[in-house]
């Protein structure tokens, strides 16, 4: 959920005063054509940890754009004669006109986590609680308000700085109140509520945009951007022109500079001598533990994903060398069978869910939906958009089945992969292994990029997150690979 | 829910064997039809109380239809590999494909319904559940995945009638177990929890048709003709002729000769003196309630609807009489203004809701949606069809915050509609009470009585009950409407 933003992102002076004066005007011109179009309301959710910016950046929208049009909705706790109604009533009373923009500060988010946070509620109860937020937010939906969901992120690292900063400060010393040093406090358990919730709740008519917060130039032009695109497409759909199927808020493009692709090195040494040792010591450990009695209880699924030549094939046959041949099944994943076809997407895999004591390994997968479906345009917008909650359901019902669910993105450079595309092409026995296709892929390569950042964000969650591989070294690769594995084997089956 | 279901209709034998021929040759023909087309797969859902005729539909279904291409699953328990996947695998494995029908008898209902009935899932626990399957319908929507959900319902008099007769005969004997017995004693029971179980789950893409069991000619017809009904719609969709915005079931219509209004016996006697005494009486009742303590933590939202002359007005005339002024609102509900169409329909209600203590009376309401915006063809039917969960989400709501909400129809005859018109017209002070609009809506009086029930039958919830009010007779009318009103204040601010 967290991933992109937490790594960090920064925007030098120069270049956020060269976008700023475009942006203004263009964010200008679109409330104002929104504002004359009369057709759907915006209201944009203000949510996130502290001191991640949500106050500045609420400010410089105001600042932005005409302020005479826009309710911004501060985030009092709730007044007596709203406490006598349902918690709903004190946010319907203040949702804006067609036309209008409303920006909710606190908002239907706030309590149903801050109860969690505290304790007071259970998970049954939050969940509850997430599932009326849903019906609620569709139903705006094709009521013509568009919700815009913004969570403001900071690693516990930057949060606490931030705090130190403004306190060391006699100028904004106020500012830091004991709630803040509370929730700092709090800091990992106020994530993981965020986390469950946001994941929940990502609709595809209404989805998550997680805000990198840690720099304020960052973090205004994310913001700034993202609205933009969110109210241009809508007013595209209002006059008819745009006629995909519905959906909410486009997602905020991955920065090419600094993502989570970008941001690994990729080749990352180790000797052949040293992957020899490494290899077998962590073969062991996987070894042993799928032959342990607790794993009788429960179900390996392992998904490998990454760009053509990242080493998959490769990998999964280090893994299959430490388990037991009756234990494993490979599933290579490829364009769907008639069979599959006549049925939701999702069948294919359910198919070939292991049982109790088994390993499944799937060499490509579900994640196809949102890779290159997405990319090669073989699915409409509205359905690679759902798919990210719907394979999240999908993995929640495994895990909460005993399985253990492991998924790796191999990433290897553009150049690398071109010496391998050679080096196959040299090799008469590897010769099948290139098409044209695979060389047409590489031109797509930004496209991918980008559908990785986002399905990694949007799909790696408490219950089955992603490990990113640098993969230009297979030695690294390999062991990294078969070492988390092990360990998340060992954590899942030493926990009740 | 059940009011309708519970209403025991019947049909002759020789009207059954005219229309069975027909129906057959029809049903089996829109089987075809899907099956060459391919474009969706079916999946009809057998749930229902004991002794309500599952098993017979089933076995009708698969008579009238060609059964090589209808799979039926059966109810058994899960078996060992089943365990050791998630819940829903073993309905995924048996998923139809595009152009084939699924019968599942045992589903996803099943066991998170027995559960909460045994009280071996909280209240909470179940929403959990109810949300997970809403998710995972509306993804079959999408997937082109048409579900079907049937409830055989009978009354709890209707249920130990049929087992006792099943018992008394040696050559049925076999037929009745002791889970039917436990069932019959858990009668309450199991109705609550399927109440608000489908009413959670009575999406626009996948709603609840609920079936009265009690008559076999009359539960084969009517699930016969529904299923041809959403067969052939969804075949009109799947060609692209049909362009609404997309519904899956048509509800199917309400049974003239028999529905909730007809079975009313409109005018029921009341002497003009036995009326002054009884009012009086009623309205000492409510003039105390709501004078006293515990009405100060509460409020009171009560909904008037019905056609027009109905005698609204009046009612609520006595009603207010019985309340100190400072305590009660009226909001008429007539055309939006322009303030509230630039808003959701529901926006114009919540604005008015009332603070603890006081009492708010809608002359019409937003059932408005599901009433003239459905019959003059005001909204699509996909939105007056969401209307349904919507309005039981508000009340939900509503009610959790402490409010009593009490909901009239005041049902007329023609006749005495007639009969008013006139006198509306005779008397100068009344006539503007009398519009061309209201001579014309008497033309769509079948098409309003349909929509009622239908209302009644989909947002009667065991939070807010609809009640139905014979009106013919006007001093009878509005002593039955104080009656429940101080009854339903009684029972709430007893309550703890």
């Amino acid at each position: 959920m967290f991933e992109s933003a937490e790594l960090g992102h920064k925007i030098s002076k120069s270049e956020y005063e060269e976008a700023i004066p475009g942006l203004r005007a263009e964010l200008l011109d679109a409330q104002y054509q929104a504002m004359d179009l009369g057709k759907f309301a915006v209201v944009v959710l203000i949510n996130g940890l502290n001191a991640a910016g949500k106050g500045e950046t609420v400010n410089l929208l105001n600042e932005w754009m005409d302020p005479r049009h826009i309710q911004t909705h501060a985030p009092d706790g709730p007044a007596a004669d709203e406490l006598e109604r349902p918690p709903l009533w004190r946010f319907w009373v203040r949702l804006p006109p067609k036309g209008r923009i409303g920006i909710f500060f606190g908002n239907w988010y706030s309590e149903p986590m801050a109860a969690r946070v505290a304790r007071r509620a259970r998970k049954a109860e939050l969940d509850q609680q997430l599932a009326a937020i849903n019906r609620f937010e569709a139903m705006l939906a094709r009521e013509d308000v568009l919700v815009v969901k913004l969570w403001f992120h900071v690693t516990k690292k930057t949060q606490r700085q931030r705090l130190e900063s403004l306190e060391s400060d006699p100028q904004t010393r106020w500012r830091v109140t004991p709630e803040d040093w509370r929730a700092l406090k709090r800091y990992d358990r106020i994530r993981d509520v965020a986390a469950h919730a946001l994941r929940f709740t990502s609709s595809s008519e209404a989805p998550w945009l997680i805000v990198d917060g840690s720099d304020e130039r960052f973090r205004a032009l994310t913001v700034g951007r993202t609205l933009l695109a969110t109210l241009q497409r809508q007013l595209d759909l209002a006059r008819g022109r745009w006629q995909a199927r519905r959906v909410g808020a486009p997602l905020a493009p991955a920065d090419p500079r600094r993502n989570l692709l970008t941001a690994l090195t990729l080749a990352q040494p180790m000797t052949e001598k040293a992957y020899a040792s490494e290899l077998l010591a962590q073969q062991g450990r996987v070894a042993r533990l799928t032959r342990s009695a607790a794993f009788g209880g429960r179900s390996l699924v392992v998904v490998f994903e990454g760009m053509d030549a990242a080493g998959k094939g490769g990998a999964i046959r280090r893994i299959t060398a430490a388990l037991d041949a009756r234990q494993y099944h490979i599933v290579p994943v490829a364009a769907p069978s008639d069979e599959e076809r006549a049925r939701p997407y999702l069948w294919r895999f359910w198919r070939h869910l292991p049982r109790h004591g088994k390993v499944m390994l799937f060499d490509r997968s579900w994640y196809g939906r949102v890779l290159v479906e997405r990319v090669e345009g073989l699915c409409a917008e509205a359905d690679w958009m759902r798919a990210y909650p719907e394979i999240n359901d999908f993995e929640d019902q495994l895990t909460a089945a005993g399985a253990i669910v492991v998924k790796f993105w191999l990433a290897i450079s553009l150049d690398e992969q071109l010496a391998r595309f050679r080096e196959r092409e040299a090799e008469p026995h590897k010769r099948f292994k290139i098409t044209p296709e695979d060389w047409r892929n590489r031109d797509r390569w930004p496209d991918y990029e980008r559908a990785v950042c986002d399905m990694v964000d949007r799909t790696s969650t408490e219950v089955a997150p992603w490990t990113l591989v640098e993969a230009d070294n297979k030695y690294f690769s390999r062991v990294k690979i078969l070492k988390t594995l092990a360990d998340r084997l060992e954590g899942a089956l030493k926990s009740p």
